[in-house]
């Protein structure tokens, strides 16, 4: 699915379910994170013009659907609290290399990754939630992950062509594998 | 004008205009900065979900505006190059008190102050650039940036009440004066 190099246990699953509260402050953190990683990319490499307009584009959806989950945490009467991370996001962005395109592949793909597993993780809780609602919920945010990942693909190849970014994708799909296994059981979406 | 304790010279508004380019590069990545340092608030006071609509809607618009900028510099050549900066935010944001609700305080008057400086420049080059065009562009930011100010300041108002955050805004006023003072001449929004 979407190049991942492992399939989610029904272990995470039922961790998920059991504690849907903090999978839905974990939620709003991500997304909100994942629209100041666009726009971080703009600064850390302002001079490339062509990623203003997909970026913005991901920027302005992950606000949308901040303001989503945040809403359901107001339904639901629970506090968006800060939460201790699981360390996957931080090991991810440890395996960016130096300098100039190579760095920029490198955010991207992982950029890619990332919005794959929750594409993943949304269709496990899209399918098999309890609350009809919350399961609807997950199946709107599918599609946009998996469009979302399809966006980095094809940035990293209009800068590095198909051949060296699905090189490279692999081997940053297999360290995430490796990774998310490490990580101790907790209810995040990347744990 | 706006809570400003000082007037901007006409050697400014000279020098912006003879460095237009350069004036427009800034004023994108300050609208970019702006939506992530509102997405920022968020993030350092998560708990705080009376910030979420209002630094969603400025973000929002800091979008729509740098997207504008970058749009204007495309149509005159103008790369979206890194550029040093002045300064001036570093130096306010170093008057941030530590903790809790002050912090939080001093975050928002300073974007305040910061929006109230934007204003009163984009007020000047409305008025005296020689691009028709572009003085049409300014007018058209003046308000939103009035009205981030406004916000700004209500926030602050909602937390520590009317008087606290008065007093504190003339202190942090009177700084925002010294701090521009002691900027060498550069073509920047601040500076």
């Amino acid at each position: 699915m979407l190049c991942l190099r492992s399939r989610t246990e029904s272990a995470w699953l039922a961790r998920a379910i059991a504690a849907t509260d903090e999978i839905l402050v974990d939620h709003a953190h991500c997304e909100r994170k994942a629209a100041t990683q666009a726009l971080s990319l703009l600064a850390r490499f302002p001079e490339r013009m062509d990623l203003v307009a997909p970026m913005l584009a991901l920027a302005r959806e992950e606000l949308d659907h901040f303001e989503l989950v945040v809403a359901i945490l107001r339904e639901r009467g629970v506090p968006l609290q800060p939460q201790a991370a699981s360390g996957y996001q931080a090991q991810l962005f440890q395996l960016v290399r130096k300098s100039g395109d190579d760095k920029l592949i490198d955010l991207l793909l992982i950029a890619a990754l990332i919005e794959a597993r929750s594409c993943e993780r949304f269709g496990l809780l899209s399918r098999n939630h309890p609350d009809e609602s919350l399961r609807a919920t997950y199946r709107s945010l599918l599609e946009s992950e998996a469009r979302h990942h399809a966006t980095f693909v094809r940035l990293a190849e209009s800068i590095q062509g198909r051949e060296t970014t699905a090189a490279r994708l692999a081997v940053l799909a297999e360290a995430e594998r490796e990774i998310l296994e490490g990580i101790p059981a907790m209810a995040r979406l990347h744990a």
